[in-house]
């Protein structure tokens, strides 16, 4: 059944309205009489009757409500260095399905990719849009947020204080991921930074320790992708909180 | 350091010819002297030093030898359904970095992109260049082999005997995939089947569970598309056992 963000409801109905409306009307070509879903942030998804269709809104009739166990109870996040061509995208898309929290591009010494002013903030709209996407596709209730593009200063204000700091540095020898898990606390909430295509400087992973308290990682023996080390770390915390599978 | 898959080796030299001569040669413009690294499909690793370039062939005097461990112990095979656009080619890729030790792409009900004859085989080549490509760069020293595209009845002839398979199923309320590895082996080899864009039909599903003796599992509450649920279970599986983070 097909899947809408509401634009609001009112008793016993909810309404769709604008791009969702668009996508009812012309691309799905429903009509009164047919079921649609509709969720908007809050964890509720309501199934309805298409009642009305007109130019602005289409109207529905709830005539169920429930609240999907979809979303992860672990809070990921993945704090990215701007990686070039179609890798954010697609970490934030897959990330989405795979049940992130939320996403924060960072400028990193090593970024090829350079991302500033309104060319930031451009970027960043599409990047909601394919999270948005993703939460439908995926049926999750929950958009995770895209932050703006950050610096490593402002990291330690976008996440919560009890935020606990994984960074993956390939040149760490020592420490595994699921062996830092084991001290890792499921109730509050954990963000990945992840390297650009060149990694991180051995000063940006000596900063991420000392001010985030980050410890960093290896993710085994094989060299990953940025966009790969982005979903395989994501992939190890949540199955290892049980989020996953 | 540069690597590069060796074409043959002598006593105490390694050679390299053909698309890896050229690429050393024109796009990386090595010269006598400079180190390079070279790698068959053995799992032995040489440190050389570049001695003499000629048109066919440059040797390499054999500095070094070593066994470096980045080979996942546990062998995890990815069988997907045949999927549109460049999903195979990302999984392959991906799979790969992250540790597979094989992948065999399967025609299922459901799959938009139908793969036969010189088109299959033409594919196949095409997918073993990408996995290729990926060992260099993640630093593997096995290639992971492209199986034919294959059919239902050629699963149980193309991987061995004990190879104990999952299939990834939606509809699947209760076994999760973590559940499931419990009661596996590491020692035998694993397989994941994944179905296409539109998943399994129920009757595929029966099969694999009376055929292969697969179990249906869940990757968890979200709707995973058919790359990220490849990737995802794979992770899933090398991370358990111990290959990966």
């Amino acid at each position: 059944m097909h899947r809408f963000r509401i634009g609001n409801k009112t008793e016993g109905s909810f309404h769709i309205l604008g791009d969702e409306l668009y996508h009812l009307v012309k691309v799905l070509r429903l009509k009164e009489g047919d079921q649609a879903v509709g969720f908007d942030n809050t964890g509720v998804q309501y199934r309805g009757i298409i009642e009305s269709i007109d130019r602005d809104c289409a109207s529905c009739r709830i005539v169920e409500e429930k609240f999907p166990e979809v979303e992860a109870k672990t809070m990921v996040y993945i704090v990215m260095g701007l990686a070039k061509g179609e890798k954010i995208e697609w970490v934030i898309q897959k990330g989405t399905e795979i049940g992130m929290a939320g996403f924060v591009p960072l400028r990193t010494q090593r970024a090829v990719l350079q991302l500033d002013g309104k060319k930031a903030e451009q970027k960043v709209v599409r990047w909601q849009k394919i999270a948005a996407e993703a939460v439908k596709q995926c049926r999750r209730m929950i958009e995770p947020p895209i932050g703006k593009v950050a610096d490593w200063n402002d990291l330690m204000d976008i996440l919560p204080a009890q935020t606990q700091w994984v960074i993956a540095y390939e040149d760490e020898k020592t420490a595994s991921l699921t062996h830092i898990l084991r001290g890792f606390h499921s109730e509050y909430p954990i963000a990945i930074l992840i390297g650009p295509e060149g990694g991180f400087t051995p000063e940006e992973v000596s900063e991420a320790r000392e001010k985030l308290k980050a410890c960093s990682v290896s993710l085994g023996p094989r060299i990953l992708r940025t966009e790969t080390a982005a979903l395989t770390a994501l992939t190890m915390v949540l199955t290892y909180f049980g989020d996953l599978g």
